[in-house]
């Protein structure tokens, strides 16, 4: 029980701490720098009914003025009405620039929440709380905040750094096990990004992190978020490298976006674009088919889709070329020079893409 | 005819300059180094009548692709609904990260421009064309993005700095005399915040000002441009020095939200609050009575309220609680330690308050 790790993130704009641990989620010790006298938590129905009230009580023991704002749970309430239930509640309730907002959720609440605190008064200061496997790995980390817009996933935004990140790993044990797949989705995801030997270490232990081995899964975390803080400290408003860690999600925004928002899980849809990523970097002749195979194995093993549902090439496309990376109307994809190393490809050759995707192109490929 | 005076503006996270002159509104030299290849502009049906398609034909004429996005005129439209149909067009058009925004209007148009531009896919680059003399010595300056919320002025906003300001005195013929007196609201606030000098000039030079004569306005813009470059420098986010700016502007926000966004001009209610300022700055013992009444003959010069209205001071507080100047709950206000130098005055006793409000205080207070 107790603080684990450290991971230090420094970027331009703002230096934080995220600290993982087991049993640390009302620990005020940690809260305690990086709170003001009033605290606002968000957090969704679901979460709140486990930790919220835990949470309270730790703020109000040590006279903070708590609100708290309950949010549906869901990917489909991240848009304009969830951020402006927040708004008003914020107003409702005087909140000034020294209140601190808490994001006690996975990642729609830590965009959501997170895009409100960079936004009201022009910027309060916010602490998030990543309940989710997908949230303390990656989105918790590095200042993107965001909500959807019914012509793209992600479209309204913010980069606006926390003050703190808490990952208790504890929590993790009343994720429901398709959401904790999710999770292992983005932390497969670094391995194939940016570290061969990590991807080794997650073939061998991926059935212990799958039972939760909470050592393990602070390892894997831990090793995550640092892989993160190293990105995001080098381009922390990705105009380079931080499109990495975009890897397989232009696929997987054209997946969610297709399916309507909160049918596939975000982890679920980015294992499937990564494995669409693998096959672009076979087209483009930078992996060999053994290599798709084996990242799709591992994806098995998480419990995880090797495969996108299948829709016309053409609305593919249309999805995609929404897409953030986009720049000058040219579409650009994160694929990988090698299992463990990824690149920025620009991408004229719509053949290449066609290919990548014939198999999931529905009716209208010949097949 | 052509570029009068450069001010160089230099944030911590972004430079920029200030282009200041005489018919450079289509000056494509000017425009040229900061616009990518597609480009929007954003105004409101007052301006676009008399400058979009100048400006218009003059991006198409160099091959840049461009559309225009025109809300309704007025204060009232610096909201939700404003931000959304930019967002909307946007979106239509596949604007990208290196598509440029241009906001082409006054302060509404720059502020609602400038969030959307803030937000949208977390940041693309704009440009401002402030087309009324508030605009061009305050609003476009500095990278105060905001829209307003039912609950309070400016409430929902971010720091978010343009590319380039170009100010073209050429269009201020076309200005409303009533818009052009509230321009020079804040052309004074300048010098009650931070320069005697530069007060005892526009007492000497105020009715060629109202004359608009274009050299000594440029004389003028340039020198509020530049005490706004000197003081963001130094204090980007309003930690401290920059909150010298809303000297009057916690009065102004509750005439306006009082009177409802847009029955008083912005300047206008400004103009009014710095007489209130005057008189809070009177009661802490700072000011006398005869310096508050120079500052009302200028504002009269100026053809300027130097008067609130009357209305409750519950109400005056209860609209001031909700400025974004309040620190854990406790309400601060600009005052004048003399005319010309600004301080951050934190007021606990209402007393002082109540009296600077007493004549303007409504049916509610014993006159």
């Amino acid at each position: 029980m107790g603080k684990l790790h450290t991971v230090q993130v420094d970027t331009p704009s703002h230096d934080y701490p995220i600290e993982i641990g087991t049993g640390i989620l009302g620990d005020f010790d940690i809260l305690k720098p990086y709170i003001g006298q009033k605290a606002v938590i968000v957090s969704n129905d679901t979460v709140a009914e486990y930790y919220l009230s835990f949470l309270e009580s730790c703020l109000k023991d040590n006279h903070i003025e708590v609100l708290s704002v309950i949010l549906p749970d869901g990917e489909q309430y991240k848009n304009h009405e969830s951020l402006n239930k927040i708004y008003d509640e914020l107003l409702l309730a005087h909140a000034d620039r020294k209140t601190t907002l808490i994001a006690l959720g996975g990642g729609v609440i830590g965009d959501t929440a997170g895009f409100a605190a960079a936004t009201y008064q022009r910027g309060m200061p916010f602490i998030q709380i990543p309940t989710t496997l997908l949230s303390q790995v990656d989105s918790s980390v590095g200042g993107k905040t965001a909500i959807n817009h019914a012509l793209g996933k992600n479209m309204i935004g913010a980069f606006y750094q926390p003050e703190l990140v808490l990952a208790d790993l504890s929590v993790l044990a009343t994720l429901p096990e398709r959401e904790f797949s999710a999770g292992m989705a983005e932390v497969i995801k670094y391995a194939l990004l940016g570290d061969a030997d990590f991807l080794q270490w997650l073939e061998k232990h991926m059935d212990a992190l799958m039972q939760r081995d909470v050592e393990l899964l602070a390892c894997a975390v831990k090793h995550c978020c640092e892989m993160k803080a190293d990105i995001v400290a080098q381009d922390e408003t990705e105009q380079g490298i931080r499109a990495w860690l975009n890897l397989g999600h232009t696929f997987a925004h054209a997946i969610e976006a297709e399916m309507g928002y909160g049918v596939w899980l975000h982890g679920e849809a980015v294992a499937a674009g990564m494995v669409l990523a693998c096959r672009l970097s076979e087209q483009i002749g930078c992996l060999k088919q053994e290599e798709t195979e084996r990242v799709c194995r591992l994806l098995q093993k998480a419990r995880l889709p090797d495969a996108p549902p299948a829709f016309p090439f053409e609305r593919w496309l249309q999805h995609m070329r929404r897409d953030k990376k986009v720049q000058n109307g040219k579409m650009r994809f994160i694929t990988l020079k090698s299992l463990g190393q990824a690149q920025i490809s620009e991408i004229d050759d719509m053949e290449c893409l066609r290919q990548a995707l014939l198999p999931f192109s529905g009716s209208q490929s010949v097949l």
